[in-house]
């Protein structure tokens, strides 16, 4: 029984090419950071939220990440769990600081981040009775509180790290793909918000003819082909979304333009993280990689007028991880 | 160079459970024959088809074994293949016997068959000028004259073998999954008949909801890891298709029962061949094939009053291939 820990929960990148709502991968940095501690008083209390701006709530009902840490609370209650047991009869309950350092709507994953570190640091303060895979239904919650629905393409990858498959939510089933150890992510945020609500709110009520669900079919198969072979061109050609690419592309000031710097500067693929406003690139290498952050960066700047902040490095296979 | 070949190419299951138009595998049996022979007279004849009970025309521009045929020839004469070179001078055409070996309409590629058997036939006869990936393309449009549209999920199983996706038509992509080795296909045709025409009518102009698409995406992937990991378990979960099955289900008589009675004798999976009215089934052993097979003709008996062919075996690795 620890009585404070410190979490750091990564960003992610979902909604992967051709795979909505059901492929995402966690990204090195940046993420969220979630410091929990025991209190007297029962349930979860958020003492701070540091890095919003102040756009979030310290309402522990409606924080995400306090909806995630309350919900493992809660389960541990329940099932007489918490360590040795003693500690949730004697401190039962949490106090948390949550320090936002990613930014929010911005396509990174920022509420699955806060979720899944409310999520983990509960666990870790209790001597960790959940498993990280237990821990994912609990980090759902924070998020639903987030998007209004459930999608785990962020929070499973932030949670477990790497490269992550849904299968489907009833039962929620989550796979590990294999990530070719020379496949590098770029990430380009451009300083504008897309809110996700609306980013989904395109999609309610679209039919889409066969021939667009066909097309990702065959991307998303091939996709994962590409990542068992580790034929990153293979992964890269099959980063092609006809289903809500062309509907969120609109939402993203320069998206034509940044995708066509990305893929001039030898881009293996690019599309749109989560529901926008950043941007995603695969590469083959650390330079290329460097080379496709710069043109995208520029190309935000000079299409859109948008200065942007860049992340690049190799899949995350760590994914959230207790710090200091 | 020789005179006369006979070729045999296996009936296929395509559209398989999540992967509509980009997934198929090869069966063992049932499968077309065609006989080819070096002929005098420029072009290609078709001097019989049997088997057909009188259904199909034995005129080479609207057989698709014929079209196939032609394309290739056209093809061979276009860039002066041909074995030695002098064979096509000498004697430039080709006569063909078709045996149809599998019902018409029956969702087992009875038209990509013809189609690949024709190809491969001619490219047999003229010393095997072509890859058997460059024959794809002349087996297609002969498949293109039965359906209307490409669709290459029977004929690239049919004439490569294995459990093939596609990643996409424009170009056309074709990429070989994993065989498990104990895995198992069970087929059961019941003496009727679906049109494929009619069958594909019932998708256009329809719009399909983004998360019938996402069910079908989660399935497709989790699919193929199956595949990878040669999780059966997994691969027979992944056969559900929430796109196309809800709505051709109903051209198939008795087609609940039948799914049922797969599950309740041991189907790790089962949906719709091709276009049906076939139904195929996944299990991991021969025996539990038997006994799927044995359920599933007795369900078609008992609900929809229809005797069965039923086909057991592993996939069919081989794909068509030259005989006697």
């Amino acid at each position: 029984m620890l009585s404070s820990v410190r979490v750091f929960a990564p960003a992610s990148a979902s909604n992967l090419g051709p795979g909505f709502d059901v492929l995402g991968l966690a990204l090195g940095r940046p993420g969220d950071i979630v410091d929990a501690e025991l209190a007297d008083a029962p349930g979860v209390e958020i003492v701070e939220v540091t890095g919003d701006g102040g756009l979030l709530t310290t309402n522990p009902a409606q924080n995400v990440a306090g909806v995630a840490a309350q919900s493992v609370l809660s389960h541990l209650v329940a099932t007489s769990h918490g360590g040795s047991g003693a500690g949730l009869l004697d401190r039962p309950g949490v106090r948390l600081r949550v320090h936002k350092q990613m930014p929010l709507a911005s396509g990174l994953g920022s509420s699955a981040a806060s979720s899944v570190a409310g999520a983990m640091a509960v666990n870790e303060l209790f001597g960790r009775p959940l498993t990280r895979r237990e821990l994912l239904r609990h980090a759902l919650a924070g998020e639903r509180t987030a998007s209004g629905s459930t999608h785990a393409d962020n929070a499973a990858p932030s949670l477990l790290g790497g490269f992550i498959l849904i299968r489907g939510y009833d039962p929620l089933e989550v796979l590990d793909l294999p990530v070719p150890p020379s496949l590098r992510v770029v990430v380009v945020h451009p300083h504008c918000r897309v809110e996700t609500a609306k980013a989904r709110a395109l999609l309610r009520g679209h039919g889409f003819p066969i021939e667009q669900a066909v097309a990702n079919l065959g991307n998303l198969g091939a996709l994962i082909v590409g990542l068992y072979r580790e034929d990153l061109e293979l992964v890269g050609r099959s980063i092609e979304d006809r289903l809500v690419e062309p509907l969120r592309m609109s939402l993203i000031p320069g998206y034509r333009q940044v995708k066509e710097a990305a893929r001039r500067a030898g881009a293996l693929g690019c599309s749109i993280s989560g529901s926008g406003p950043s941007v995603f690139a695969f590469t083959d290498s650390d330079a290329a990689a460097a080379r496709v952050a710069a043109a995208m960066r520029e190309a935000f700047r000079e299409a859109a007028g948008l200065e942007s902040d860049t992340f690049v490095g190799p899949i995350n296979t760590t994914g959230a991880c207790r710090i200091e």
